[in-house]
Parts: C-alpha cells; sequence; structure tokens
C-alpha cells in the first residue's frame, strides 16, 4: 500500500465507528487529508479535549465535562421528577424535544440474562436510593418501545412500587406526521386501545 | 442542550466528514464517549499525528509522510511509466488492483472553467517537465470516465503529443462480475465497439 502506517492506522479507527465501514472510513480519512489545516487538526483537538475532559454524571450517567451534569446542576430543572431512559443517546432526544423539565436517570442499557446484566449494573439501586433523597414524585419510564426495554420497564415498576412515588411511561400511538398506511399493526392496535375523546 | 460546548464543536467538526451528517455524526461521538479509553483516546492521536505529519508529495502529488511519497521513492517502481489519475482516491484504488508498477502524477480534480480550474492548478506543467526529465516512454491516462474526466483526458492528450510520448487511457467496458443486464447503454455500447477476439 502507498499510504504509510500512521493513515493506515487512522483509516481503521474511524472504521469502527458506528456508519463508517471501510470504505467510507477511507473517505472520510482522504476528505480529512485534504482539509489538514481547517478540518483535521481542530477535529483532533477537539476530540482529544473531550476525551480527556468528559465524564459521567455521578448522580444521573450523563455525559458531560464535570462531575455533575448540566442537568443535575441545574437549580431551575424540576427535582420532584426522573425521567427514566436507556442511554445517553435517548436522553439527548429527549432534550431536544424540549418537553421535559426535570431531571434523568441514565440505565446504560437493559436488563439481560444472558448478557449478564442486572439492576446493579444498570444502576436501579442507585436509581431507588435517589427516588427517596430527592424527594421525587413521579418516575417517568421513557425506555424504548423494544421487548428489553419493555422488559425493563415492567421490572423497574415493580421495584419502584414498594416507594409509592407514581410511575408513568412516555404515550404510545401514532407519530406526528405519521401515516397509517405505513404503520406496524402493533403502533395502530396500541393508538386504538389507548383512543382518547376528540 | 445538555451536552457542554466542547461536545457540540466535535460533533459539528465530525458533521463535516464525507459520509456522516448531523445524526450520524451524534451517533459516532456518542459511540466515542463511551470508548472513551479504547478508541476515542487513540482515534485523537493518530489524527492529530497525520494531520501534522501528512505532506503532498512533491514529484506525484501523493499524500504520505515524507517530502516525497513512498511510491515515488521505490526504486523499484518503474520510472518510464506515469499514471494520471485525477485524485489520490483514484492512486489509492489503482494500487489495491496491484497491476500497475510505474509512478503517479495526481491532478488533484479535472479542468473546470466554471471554478476557473486550469492547468497551472492540476500541475500539468509540472507532468510535462516529468515526461522529459524521467525520460517517461508511457503516459496513462486513468482518469474517471465522467464528462469533466474525460474532458481533461483530452487536453492532456493534446498537450502531452509534441513530447512524442506514448498516450494510452483505460480500457473501458464490462466490468469483472457485471451483468448486461444492469449496465448502462453508454457501458454496453463502447463494450461493444472495443470487442476483441475470442
Amino acid at each position: 500500500m502507498n499510504d504509510t502506517a500512521g493513515i493506515e492506522t487512522l483509516i481503521e479507527l474511524m472504521a469502527r465507528l458506528p456508519g463508517l465501514g471501510p470504505r467510507s472510513a477511507r473517505r472520510a480519512v482522504l476528505a480529512l487529508l485534504k482539509k489538514r489545516g481547517q478540518l483535521m487538526a481542530p477535529l483532533a483537538q477537539a476530540m482529544a479535549e473531550v476525551a480527556l475532559t468528559a465524564k459521567d454524571c455521578v448522580i444521573c450517567g450523563n455525559i458531560g465535562t464535570a462531575e455533575i451534569c448540566p442537568i443535575c446542576a441545574d437549580p431551575a430543572r424540576a427535582t420532584g421528577e426522573i425521567c427514566v431512559v436507556e442511554d445517553v443517546a435517548d436522553l439527548w432526544a429527549m432534550e431536544r424535544g424540549q418537553a421535559f423539565k426535570g431531571r434523568y436517570h441514565v440505565l446504560g442499557g437493559t436488563l439481560s440474562a444472558l448478557d449478564a446484566i442486572g439492576p446493579d449494573e444498570l444502576g436501579i439501586p442507585r436509581l431507588l436510593a435517589r427516588v427517596t433523597d430527592e424527594a421525587v414524585r413521579e418516575v417517568i419510564l421513557a425506555l424504548n418501545a423494544t421487548v428489553d426495554g419493555q422488559t425493563t420497564a415492567h421490572y423497574l415498576a415493580e421495584t419502584l412500587a414498594p416507594t409509592g412515588v407514581q410511575i408513568t411511561s412516555l404515550a404510545q400511538g401514532v407519530p406526528i406526521g405519521g401515516e397509517l398506511n405505513y404503520l406496524d399493526d402493533g403502533t395502530i392496535s396500541a393508538a386504538l386501545r389507548a383512543r382518547k375523546r376528540f
């Protein structure tokens, strides 16, 4: 090969990113090589900085640059509501929705007997402690509508029941802009069962 | 937003890579954040290293880590043949084919009156000088089979003609493994015109 070892290594590392394979990683690295000054150097620096400073929030598990993430540190966010999500990506998605003004709890996955992921791995004892310590009124289960997500949601509901906290979950139904014709049968029947007076 | 400024900057920079948009850049950055030690730090380092060391070869325009790229510096590569390609990506593609044992000349684009890219921007005077200086017998035009690529190829053929060097171009025809049914009409007629005795 003509490209030297360093470039090869860079391509291999880039190919490990989700959404990039060996071919698209090579394409991305070539684009970087052509914009060494404007793009490659700043990107490398930004990445090194984030790699050094990024921390998991000790309270909710969100990723920030401090021990406590901006959401947990924000006094304007309601402390009485905790939204439980599987993943930091889900937390970011919720934040983009701009509808939730409480705090979060990131599980970091779902219960899975096969992968030996139990309640301790997901920080569920920590969630229980938070519910008591932070005088939480409502826990919103915003887990993915998958089998694993819903299994974990049921487990959480059972585990949280003795604390007396109100447990809710996201509504299921037709997405905004959705066409019935393209929806799966499960969504249509869930939307029908949860129908509301017009 | 919950993600802090550094992470936002990183996502914006990643989104400028070809093949990544804002969404997939966010996904890639999240994957990086989850593998800070194993992936993010080494990737940042590899990128910074390449950004510092990568250089355009002063002879052929290939990207390497020295003034003269490994191909131009390799005494085993034939000096009498120059393969002209549009882009470093094309050079890498040719090298993967492992069929060419000569040297290259990377134009860095195609002639374009609209974008004010003339012969000087493509290093065509430098190519002419090389043909004389390196006692080149054959110039292989391996430009893309696009309108711009072929226009540039015709210009090159005209410009190189006075030097008396042999000018060839890649064959056009049915790709290996190609099915006639899926080929465009232009390729089929080119393959028919260039048919060979079986």
